[in-house]
């Protein structure tokens, strides 16, 4: 029905996520509509993210140097360390302005049911960095994996650094009745005085 | 936030019908997992797709050579000509492998709302084609501007080729209560005896 390249074309966006037959195919047939130009623009885009953004040498977010412009920042306090799961979760915090110390990318979380060990993600590397630092944020995902990582890490690091963890809690504008609850008991265990 | 080179491709994604920002970024953080060669794959079938395809000398169907796979198919009836508007109408009816005809692809619908005039859409290729064919079937859309012209290539063409058109009604599975009127009127004006 189609032609090859554009069956080709078809396919290969595919591999973005979500993004089945039908999708593809409008994709396709809305790049063909569009300039030759901006066509190559955007391939010369994917090729170009490929090869220049790496792990920062550091803390592991994306990196375009041998830093990432975060942690080549002089003015964010290297003494205080983020602990993350992936540069998405970098991003996240970034984007409400106001934490202003450095990240460590962890690639991962540890898990039994995927076996991942805490060999396969940056620990090594968080733990050595962790030596000279004034407060360790763990930032991790509040699930069973998120859970055993930060104990693993808090276990091992006891009484050598001040570790904090983000607030578990109900989500802004969410409802209580609509809350699971194991946020509930969370936000029960965590109540301030008003 | 996004190394320059990331930020750029999240840019370049969002040309893609529907995605914005949101669907940009996960696209590309994608992507970057995947492999070099899967990027590349990709990159190039972009480049492919617009390099290679162009309008089918016949009928402005997507071809590779000169002719689309369909004029170049000696045992369609090349004396059939189906009159849609798009190469994605070519393929809808491709998909249900039933016509053996060829087709013509208009390219536009005359409409007064997009000032698309009838020299602005591939008539005139169209009414040479139809003076030796045999039957002229319009597949167009059952909107105002497939209305009109559907009726403009009749008028032009009346007593030179038998025209015939799509039949209009219920959907398959539609339900006669969610049917809007002009599909109601047309489904009785169409009634046949059982």
């Amino acid at each position: 029905m189609y032609p090859k390249s554009l069956a080709m074309l078809i396919e290969r966006l595919t591999i973005l996520p979500g993004v089945g037959q039908k999708t593809a195919e409008r994709y396709a047939l809305h790049l063909l509509d569009q300039s030759k130009e901006a066509n190559e623009e955007l391939a010369q885009a994917i090729l170009n993210a490929k090869t220049k953004v790496h792990p920062c040498e550091r803390c592991s977010h994306f990196a375009e140097n041998e830093l990432c412009d975060i942690c080549a920042d002089k003015s964010r306090q290297s003494r205080i360390i983020c602990v993350v799961e992936s540069p998405k979760d970098v991003i996240a915090i970034e984007r409400i302005e106001e934490y202003k110390g450095v990240y460590h990318v962890l690639g991962g979380l540890i898990s039994t049911k995927k076996g991942i060990l805490p060999e396969d993600i940056s620990l090594d590397k968080l733990f050595k960095r962790a030596k000279d630092c004034d407060e360790l944020i763990l930032a991790l995902n509040a699930t069973v994996e998120g859970e055993m990582t930060a104990l693993y890490i808090a276990k091992k690091l006891q009484g050598q650094v001040p570790i904090t963890r983000l607030a578990f809690g109900l989500p802004i504008g969410g409802q209580l009745d609509y809350a699971d609850d194991m946020t509930l008991l969370k936000a029960f265990e965590g109540r301030k005085s008003v």
